[in-house]
């Protein structure tokens, strides 16, 4: 029988990998899979917001989002380029903010969006999903697979409209090192015909362990289009508010496709954004707390003798399969679960860069983390 | 200068018509345009959700939504044909549910979609949004733009694909009578081919005041997807939950393109909603002030001798322009608020049915709409 649905390339697209495993796991597994924080939120915004709420009730806000928030989040994050109201929309998570940032600027059968390997896997998703045609360029293992100007700029073609990269990175947690960042600008703007927008996921941003502070392409190029997250910062993966910030022209479209998707980002998270935004040294409230849990992680790494590559953000590291497992990181991560109880990512699902690795979160309580380490490297040996 | 917008479509989509005289609103302003209830909200399901965000955290849910929350909507709203939480998708409100609906089931380029004449604009530029061709059905003024089955199936063409009703409508008030359900549902069953199928948005199925109980498509037609909110019924715009319910093989696609978009619904927002259906009853807890509110409104339109037509649901009535200013709609429009500062939507909005109408709001305050409606009166006699 013909399928009901009618969209055929729905059909097409992989499943989540992350999302499959996790559904593997059992009530004992030590759950090293997920990219969540295993950290509580903090209340008081959300007592701010019930408060705003029970005097105010529960509106709609305008499809952008509120203005003062919106106004915040330029001040906090938009750099040279994007200090304004305008330039901001507030989006039902960094997902959102990914997907408008491509339907907007790519044009299906016409342009090409180029994505890193490996990657998220929502960006090439995505545009499978709109009928965009993406291409990868490879980023070196040797090399902590970091985003480098050079070989992103050899790899545009003249149908090449997007870029979508992240800093730090899911799963390498590599941050672009600030001259790279400065290359790959001054690269892109050098560039003739019509610019090529730079889509960059910085839902890592406070989380960025690298001995530099953390250089954003909005202080050094303005055709970029930045996606945030209070996701990751604050532990509030669960209330779906993230912002796309870029060229007002190109946010004011991006909100009206926002318009006709989804109307707008819950009144309720966007109270409980304010709050922070109103205090943004809340954004970097949990970040001692990883930089002491990224340092014990490698410690176990180091006693256990795992292979890894050493994040410089956000919250996973990349364990090296031994050679005769390398080649099906799949299996390897599922047989793990069954046999040692221990939930990961197999790199296989970040594209074929980071096969023969699996990803492990230690945003997991420190006890899970150690503990998980361990029966790795013992699975490992094994 | 070309633009940067990749998206050409995007370019020629009306913009919100109820939005912009919204932005033209003052502070003095008798604000009946946007169709957003005045009531607050049951604080209650908001006290829950924070204690158990305090407990639990705020972590991801699951794409399609909290499985417990699914399956209590499927037994509030699937009637015959959906009867568990795989038939429920929780949404970022009902605008994503329709959205959602139309890129599942319509493919560009092949597909139209049928929509009526008047009818919320949102589902027409859905489909502009998505390249897909939509014609829409006349609905008859003198019938209170009541949607019936006969003219519905007279519209069908072989490549109909899907059809977008709202019972209760906006901005029309009509409900949908029984008897023509089952006449829509039986001529759609008996046409040869691949499904016809029917979305039907029921957001204001609570405030429906007709004396037969609302017959909904799920218990008459198994292609049916029904588009469900807690915007209206429980005065809750701005929290952004809705549901998108149907056959189940739709609804996980659907759900598919909602986790590529966005992931999933807020946590949050969602445990609000579980709170409400635990306890069902709080759907309904506001319909006695509508009951009275609609009353109070036919009172006032009668006394101030109004021509209007009388809603069977929701929270709208068409008043109806005298012939000096029935051409235009909107410069009436924006002349009353000009002149009597009385904020209204111009029939046109709606679609060329209504053009000679005014939509006015009447879940604003008593005094808000009696006040308003006195207004509208003095403006058309001056």
């Amino acid at each position: 029988m013909k399928s009901a649905i009618a969209n055929a390339r729905l059909l097409n697209i992989a499943p989540s990998g992350i999302r499959a495993i996790h559904e593997r796991k059992r009530a004992s597994s030590v759950d090293l899979g997920i990219g969540e924080p295993s950290l509580k939120p903090d209340m008081a915004p959300f007592e701010a917001a019930v408060a705003w709420v029970r005097e105010h009730g529960c509106p709609y806000t305008t499809y952008a989002g509120l203005p003062e928030l919106r106004e915040l989040v330029a001040t906090v994050y938009g750099g040279e380029y994007f200090k304004s109201s305008d330039n901001v929309c507030v989006t039902n998570g960094s997902q959102e903010a990914i997907y408008l940032a491509i339907k907007t600027l790519a044009e299906p059968g016409r342009d090409e969006v180029l994505v890193t390997n490996p990657g998220y896997p929502v960006y090439h998703k995505v545009c499978e999903l709109e009928g965009i045609t993406w291409r990868s360029v490879e980023l070196v293992a040797d090399d902590g697979f970091t985003p480098r100007a050079a070989p992103i700029l050899a790899a545009l073609t003249p149908k090449t409209r997007v870029i979508v990269l992240a800093t730090p990175a899911n799963p390498t947690g590599a941050v672009m090192p600030p001259s790279e960042v400065r290359d790959l600008a001054r690269g892109l703007a050098a560039r003739p015909g019509p610019p090529v927008y730079l889509v960059v996921d910085e839902v890592y941003r406070e989380l960025s362990y690298a001995a530099e502070p953390y250089t954003s392409f909005a202080d050094t190029y303005p055709h970029t289009l930045l996606v945030e997250s209070l996701s990751k910062s604050c532990a509030l993966t669960g209330l779906r508010i993230g912002f796309l910030i870029g060229p007002a022209e190109i946010v004011q479209a991006a909100a009206r496709i926002h318009s006709l998707m989804l109307m707008s980002a819950s009144q309720f998270g966007q109270r409980v954004a304010l709050e922070i935004f109103r205090d943004p040294v809340r954004l970097r409230a949990q970040v001692p707390w990883y930089v002491a849990q990224r340092q014990a992680t490698l410690d176990a790494v180091a006693a256990n003798r795992l292979r890894a590559i050493e994040p410089a953000g956000a919250f996973y590291v990349l364990v090296r399969l031994p050679d005769r497992l390398a080649a099906d990181s799949t299996a390897a991560a599922y047989a793990l679960l069954e046999k040692a109880d221990v939930v990961t990512v197999p790199g296989a699902v970040f594209a074929s860069n980071t096969e023969g690795y699996l990803r492990v979160t230690w945003a997991a309580p420190r006890e899970a983390v150690v503990e998980g380490l361990k029966r790795i490297a013992d699975f490992i040996r094994d």
